[in-house]
C-alpha cells in the first residue's frame, strides 16, 4: 500500500474546480465514484453524516460543498490519508471532523454516536478480482469484508437513517444480503459508462429499519458517445450536472418518487 | 383461486399468433412475462428444460416454438392447468410432458432427473404486496416462498445448468440471497415499461455451481412512447422482436458477452 506521506502530492479539481483536493500522485486517488457517492446522499441542512474510509476527503467535502450546515465526520484507517482529509477540509473552508481508526474496531468516540447518514465507497478488490483500472493502485481497508463495512455503517445510523454506498455492480448480491432484515427502502442506481452497456458500478441507498420495497432504478449514464473514440469530454448532461456542477443525483434523492 | 375447469376458456395468441393458447377467461392468465421468460432461457437444440409452475404452458411452448428438439417438462400444482398445458402443447404440435405436483414436494419422477435448464415465473403476491395489475386475479402456488422455488429449481439442475426466473424487481434481494453460494454467473436484466423508468420486473439467470461474477445488464424497454397516451401498440423494436416475432432475449442469451 502506498504511503501518501512518502509520496508526492498533486492537487485535483472536483465539481468544476470548486473543490481543490490534495491527493497522493501515485497511491489511491478518489475520482468520479466519490463525487457520485456524495451526490447520492440525501442529507439535508443541519443533519449529521459519517463517511467510513474517507481517504483524502473527496466524498465528504463534495457533500459539504452541496449541502450547507452538515456535521461531517470521516473515519480513516491510514493516518496519512486522515491528515490529508483534514488539510483538504481546511483548505476548502468546509468544517469536517476526521478520526483515525478501523471501522472493524469502531473508535469509542463514534460508538457513542449515531448519524442521520452514513456514506462509503468500500474498496473494489475484496474478492481478489482486480478492478479494470488497475493502474489506480491499491485501495484502502482491503482486509475488511464488504459485509463488515455495511454492518458498521448500519450500527452507526439512527433508526430511519440512510446508508449510501457505491460499489462494483458485481457485488450487488453481497450488498443486498448484508442489508437484508436490517434496512429497507433500498434503491439501486446502476451506473453505466454508456447507454446500453451493463452497469460497472451501483449506488445503493437503504434506510435503517425501513420495510419499504426495493426499487431498481433506471441507469445513470456517464458518457454520451456510443464508444470511446477520443479523449474529448463526452459526459452526458446528467453526468456533467453531478460531476462538474455539483448537483444531487436526483433519482436517489429524498424527493424522488 | 379460480378453478379453470369451472371457468370459460378463451384463446390468446402469442408470438404474433404463431402460438394459440387456451387459458381461463377469468383466472390467472399468462402474458408478456411468460413470453420474456422463454426468450431469456439459453436452451440449445437437444437440451432438457423443466418449468416449475407451468400453468397453461405459455412459457414452455414459447420456448419450444423458438428452439427445436427440446425435451420440455412442466410441473403444475393445479390439475386443471396441467390439463390445459397438455391440451395447448398438443394443439400447437409441440411435444411437452406435463406433470401434476407440488414443487415443495417434488414428484419422485422428477427427483430422479436433472435438467440442462429450469425456468420459472413464481407468483407475485408472496409478501402480501399486491401487484399492480390486481385485475389479473390470483397467481398459483401462492403459499410457496420464492426461496423454495429457487431451491427446488437449483436441485433439479445438472451442475452448470441454468436457472432463469422472471419476478417483480422489488424481490431482487430475496432472489440473490437464495442464489448465493449455490449459483454464479448471475445476470440481471431489468425490465422497464419505458425509457428512464425504474424496473417493474427482473429476469435473472444463474448457472448452478458457477463462480463467475454477477452482471447487471442494461434494461430491456417495453414501450417506445414516453407515456401511456393511447391504446395503440407502441412496443419498442426489441420488445416486438421478442413478443411478436419470437426472438431470443439477446442480452441474457448464451452468446452474449
Amino acid at each position: 500500500m502506498t504511503d501518501p506521506a512518502a509520496d508526492p502530492l498533486r492537487e485535483d479539481g472536483f465539481l468544476g474546480g470548486r473543490l481543490r483536493i490534495a491527493q497522493p500522485a501515485r497511491g489511491y486517488r478518489a475520482g468520479a465514484d466519490a463525487v457520485m457517492l456524495a451526490a447520492a446522499c440525501p442529507a439535508r441542512p443541519g443533519q449529521s453524516v459519517l463517511e467510513l474510509g474517507c481517504g483524502a476527503g473527496v466524498a465528504l467535502l463534495c457533500l459539504g460543498a452541496r449541502v450547507p450546515d452538515l456535521a461531517l465526520t470521516g473515519l480513516e484507517l491510514q493516518p496519512a490519508y486522515a491528515a490529508l482529509a483534514r488539510h483538504n477540509a481546511q483548505e476548502n473552508g468546509i468544517p469536517a471532523r476526521v478520526l483515525e481508526g478501523d471501522l472493524a474496531r469502531m473508535p469509542a468516540a463514534l460508538r457513542a454516536e449515531s448519524f442521520d447518514h452514513v456514506i462509503a465507497n468500500p474498496p473494489y478488490f475484496l474478492d481478489g478480482t482486480p478492478a479494470r483500472d488497475t493502474g489506480r493502485g491499491t485501495a484502502r481497508h482491503e482486509d475488511t469484508p464488504l459485509e463488515d463495512w455495511i454492518g458498521a455503517g448500519l450500527r452507526r445510523l439512527r433508526q430511519g437513517g440512510t446508508l449510501t454506498l457505491i460499489q462494483r455492480a458485481d457485488r450487488l448480491g453481497a450488498i443486498l444480503s448484508a442489508l437484508a432484515e436490517k434496512a429497507g427502502a433500498i434503491k439501486i442506481l446502476p451506473i453505466s459508462a454508456r447507454e446500453g452497456r451493463e452497469a460497472g458500478r451501483v449506488i445503493v441507498t437503504a434506510r435503517k429499519g425501513a420495510r419499504t420495497p426495493l426499487r431498481l432504478l433506471s441507469p445513470f449514464i456517464l458518457h454520451a458517445n456510443p464508444s470511446h473514440s477520443t479523449d474529448a469530454e463526452d459526459l452526458t448532461e446528467a453526468a456533467q450536472a453531478v460531476l462538474r456542477a455539483g448537483a444531487a443525483l436526483a433519482p436517489v434523492g429524498p424527493d424522488f418518487r
